[in-house]
This record gives structure tokens, sequence and C-alpha cells, in this order.
């Protein structure tokens, strides 16, 4: 099972809006007889990779697969009838996938055929590389990256809104491999306005993300870098329905989509509700989505508990200033957190950079 | 020399305010004839050390010393006429002492009495070692270390003030290990309040700093833990001299010391004049001064180019919050620094914390 989900780590990035899935064929004598992963969306799943390489030998042997086989008929045919059909004695599932055309149907036709099932070996481990297609699956909503980039002191920007570079060419480096592996990038407008980004991943990675700024009143400048460059990767602006139609029209004629939403349910003012654009995002089968700031965006989400997933960038530099743009604005919490919510944190040194990633925990564990 | 460092280090918290230093004698097959180092202020001096245990081999031996040997009489006799006295054949000193009584004044009475001198051997390290003192001696004021501890988004407390306890058990081990070797711990009155902290070492440390309160009008509470506490260690409060002369009186009955100061020269306010405040503790000797915050003290302290050296915890926690408080506050710098303006940094995990060293440079080195 370890080996099947190292080979289901090879489709990350690429497989989206699937999940990534790998699966091993042994005999009785544990021999390798066939091993594969799902390597892209509409390409064949990770069983049946496996079994094309074991051929004949798949009669009577044991497979391992990170993910309960599909028992639908999508852009695949059902793994779970090809599994009978090459005649496997036994199937070691990782976990049960929970997506509602699957969940456990997959399990119940393997067993019903006579297979023996086994279900849970290094399912935290499973899970854990699946998590952000179980969000989409279950929620509706896709697993929210948040990254920024701050001084030692705590600052996304100098008190004037200076902000390039806070972190150093490898953090940057870093930052471009996670943008190629996003479904989507978001920011707010006035990090749109004041650094206005590409919001690219340079080199390309594995997928291209949909450019999104959360702009109530759907300003974005059709000179931005942004709309200049829509041709390389879409644009869309979040705004509020109470948005000027002259503005949306322009972005629309420009080629940007415009999502209007209703009112923001934290500030009930006329800031576009972000579960709703997160909602709009999901059902378009978008499973990673990275924030790049600013602090009011991403406060604003913190404090609607969106964010999953933190990835922060120090610097060894002190810019100070009461005024200076901190990480994480909107309201916040009234307490400093008695526990740790940034959990799974992994610290590595990039240079002068520190690269913390982590997730956020919205309640105690202990409670 | 490295063995002379090394000695000299084991005096650092002891021998405050004066420098540490080590010192080795060799004969001319470099055989170990003595050594030592200075141990506390007012005892002997490190060569004095190392002659007492070479006794009559130091007769034409080679001695290293980490700073240059003292010419004057002092709270013991000068090193350098026992060294001539001693009959040593060369003397290897890592760095000239900047003192005003000293300032080469001991290599020129060696020259004189014909002994080899050698200045210069690994002086970056003995300089560093020293910084403190030379700044002290040279510029009349403290080493300035600042010490915050801060929230993963940048915050040392919530919107509500609240910051027990950002940082875990073992990082505030460190700051109590911190504290037990300063002479003065400073925070602004604004911390005083809201945390009403003791600012003593637990367990106690090589010394017993003053626990100093910046606090314009003397408004510091005789209730306070600090001036209840007052015969473990002394308090002293920072005031303008606007404070209200009922305040003052009612802390100097309480056996506070109340300094009073003009005008800040940054914000021409009612507030006391920072870098004055400083110029006194370097007037008694004070050499290691911590500033525990909060962010408005250290701000102007930044604002004022006044911080030495950074200590940073980072706990894995996220208390958002655009009214959350920062480390630094103050003005602030207009831009990002195009480079690193901590150096030196130095990065240790605290189980899940992160400790962050390092010094602040306030010119761009490669201007």
């Amino acid at each position: 099972m370890q080996r099947a989900l190292e080979l289901a780590r090879l489709g990350e990035g690429f497989v989206e809006p699937n999940p990534a899935v790998g699966s091993v064929i042994v005999n009785e004598s544990l021999q390798l007889l066939g091993e594969g992963y799902h390597q892209q969306c509409g390409g064949p799943h990770a069983e049946i990779h496996a079994l094309r390489m074991a051929g004949d030998l798949a009669r009577g042997a044991t497979i391992y697969v990170t993910l309960e086989p599909c028992c639908h008929h999508g852009k695949t045919g059902p793994c779970s009838q090809a599994l009978i059909q090459a005649g496997v004695k036994k199937v070691v599932i990782a976990m049960r996938d929970p997506a509602p055309h699957v969940d456990g149907g997959g399990i119940a036709e393997l067993k019903q055929a006579g297979i023996e099932v086994e279900l849970g070996l290094l399912e935290a481990e499973a899970q854990q590389l699946v998590r952000p297609f179980v969000k989409r699956v279950t929620q509706g909503l896709p697993w929210v990256h948040a990254k920024w980039a701050m001084t030692l002191d705590g600052k996304i920007a100098s008190r004037t809104g200076h902000s390039q570079w806070i972190s150093n060419a490898r953090s940057r480096e870093i930052v471009h491999q996670l943008r190629g592996r996003m479904d989507g990038i978001m920011v707010g407008h006035q990090t749109a306005l004041a650094d206005d980004p590409l919001l690219t991943a340079r080199p390309a990675g594995k997928r291209i993300a949909t450019r999104i700024v959360v702009d109530s009143q759907a300003t974005l400048a059709s000179r931005s870098k942004l709309v200049q460059t829509i041709s390389d990767a879409p644009v869309m602006v979040m705004a509020h329905r109470s948005a000027p139609a002259e503005n949306v029209q322009r972005l629309e004629e420009a080629g940007v989509e415009v999502l209007l939403t209703g009112n923001d349910s934290q500030s009930g003012a006329a800031f576009p509700d972000l579960r709703e654009c997160l909602q709009e995002l999901g059902r378009r089968e978008m499973t990673n989505l990275l924030i790049e700031g600013g602090g009011g965006l991403l406060g604003s989400c913190f404090d609607a508990a969106l964010i999953d997933e933190i990835h922060v960038f120090v610097a060894p530099k002190i810019v100070g200033g009461g005024a200076a743009i901190t990480p994480i604005a909107g309201v916040g919490l009234e307490q400093i957190p008695n526990y740790a919510n940034v959990t799974e944190s992994a610290i590595q040194q990039l240079d002068s950079d520190l690269y913390i990633r982590g997730r956020i925990a919205y309640e105690n564990p202990t409670d």
C-alpha cells in the first residue's frame, strides 16, 4: 500500500477534479505483477493500469488500491467490474470513496462477486492525499490554500502598501510551483490594484489556474496585467450584485467572466459573499484554490473558517509600522487560542527565508 | 585563541559591565601552561588567572588574550604591568579595547617593555563576543535586545489585547534565560497594564535586572506585580517631565525610581525621549537591555534605530484581526528593504515554536 500511495502522488496536479489513486497487484509470494496510478483526468484509473500490466497473472492475485474502486460509468468504465472480470482474489482498499456516486458501492459489488475485501490499510495517509477531493465531493467547496510572505515583524506590505519583494527568489519559486497545481488563484481587488500581478505559474505547471479577483464593484482595470493576459489563462471577477453594470459589461467585453453574488454574511456590506463564491468554484469542480491575499480577503476567509491550509514565507526583514498591512486582517479572534490552531506544520529553510506549511484547525481538537 | 574565546564566553552574564575576556598561555612547543577567564566584575582579569596558573613557566611564554590587556588601575591592577613582570615573550591579542581608558594604551606599554605584540587574530569572533560592551563604552548606550512572541499571522496580541500565551513553555524558558543575563528589562506602560508582568527571570539567572516601564504619565499601578515585588528586583519608571507630581511621588514612596525626560524627538508629544532614556541606562553601566514590547514601544525604538538584536518566537497559531497588535508598530519604513535587514539570523525549533535570533542592520550593507 505504501507503494500504491507513492504511485498515487505522481498523479497529483494532473488528475483533478478526480482523486489521485495508486494501485499495486501482487501474487501469493508478494511478487509484483502490476502497478499503476491515475495519470490524468479522462485517462484510465489506477486499477486498470495495474491490471493491464499484470495481464492474465491478475487471476487469483491480490490488488492494493488507495481508494475504493469506482462502480459507475464515468469517463471510463467501472473499475469494480474490471476487477471482477480479471478474477482477482482479494482487494485491499485504503479508504472508502466518499463521492455520492460511489460511497461503498464499489466495495458492495466486489463482495457480491465473492471477492475478499479488506478496508482501512494506511487509511490516514490515503485520506491526507485526497483531502481536497473529499472536501469538494462532500462539502461542494474547493480546498483553500492561503499563501503569504511576511517580514519578521508580521507585515505583508509597508505602511505605503509596498510589498515587492518580501520573500527571496527560492520562496517565489515555491509559490510558482504551488500555482502550477491549482485550479484557481484568488486575490482581493486591493492586491490586484496595488501589485498588478500576473498570477500565472512561471514556468508553467501541471494545469492552468483561473485567476480570480474578489472585487465587489468590478473595478478591475482593463489595462491590468490580468486582463491584458487573458489569452494565457482565464480571469474571473467575483463582484457584488450592486456592481455598476458598465463595469461588468466592460470586463465581460474584455473576456473576463463576472460572477455576481449576494451580501457577505459577516459584514452585511456590499462585499461578495465568500462562501457563495467558493461554492460556485466547487460547482465548477475546482479542487484546489490558492488565495494570495491581501490581508482583508484572507481575514474575511479566516473569519468565515474557509481556509484549510497555509503556506507562509517569513523573510529576515523588519519593516515596522502600526499602519503596515498584516497577513490576516478581518475581525479576528478575541483571544489567542490555548492550543496550536495550525496543525501538521512543516518547516523548510529556503536560504534565509522560512517556509512554514500547515493546516488550520478551527476547533480545539481536545474539546 | 579559539580556546581563549571559549573561556571568555563562560564569563558572559557574570562580568558585565566589564567585557568577557579569555586567555591562554603556551610555551614554544604549544604546551598549555595556563588559562583563565574573567569570571566576575571586581575579580581578577583573564590574564591574571592564566598567569597564576602558569607561575614561573610564564617567563618567555606566549599569551593569547581575546581583548587588549588593560593599562589602568581599576578594581584590579593593570594587566599590562602584570604581563611585563611575568616576563612573557609575546602577547597575541584578538582585538584592541575601545574603552577610552585603554584604547591602545595596553599595547603601547607592552611594546615599550620590549614584548612582541600581535593584534587581530580571530578579531571578528572577539568583536562579536564583546559587542554590547563596545557599544556601551563607545556610544554610551546599552545593547538593546528586542523580544516578541507572535502568531503565524504576525500578531503579538488579539484585537482585545489578549496575549497569554502565544509561545510555548520551551520558548518561555528561553526568555527567562535571556532575562537572567540582562541589566535591564523594559516594557511600555500599555504592556505593564494589560499583562501585569513580573519581568523577573524564573529560575533566577546570573544577574538581577532592573525592571523598567516607559510610562510618560507615571501611571504604573501601586498594586501592579512590578511594584508589589520591588524587594525582589528594582523597578524604574521612565516618565515625561509633564507627569503629574502626585503620580511620581506615589511611585517613589513605593520604592520605584522615577526618571523624568524631555520630549520624544520623533513624535514631539509628551512621550519620553527613548534615546535619552537609554543614555541614562548607559550612564548606569547597563550593558544589556531587553525590551519585551509592546508594539508601540518596539515600534518607536525601531523608528529611532535603537534595536540591536532581536529574539522572535513564532507560534503555530493564527489569531487574525486587522485591529490585533503587531510586534513592531510605530511609523515604520516606507518600503520593504531590498536586502535582509535582519542579519546573522539563526533559527531554532522549540517543539512547535520557532526561535529566530538576528541583528538589525539599519543600512544596506552593499550601499
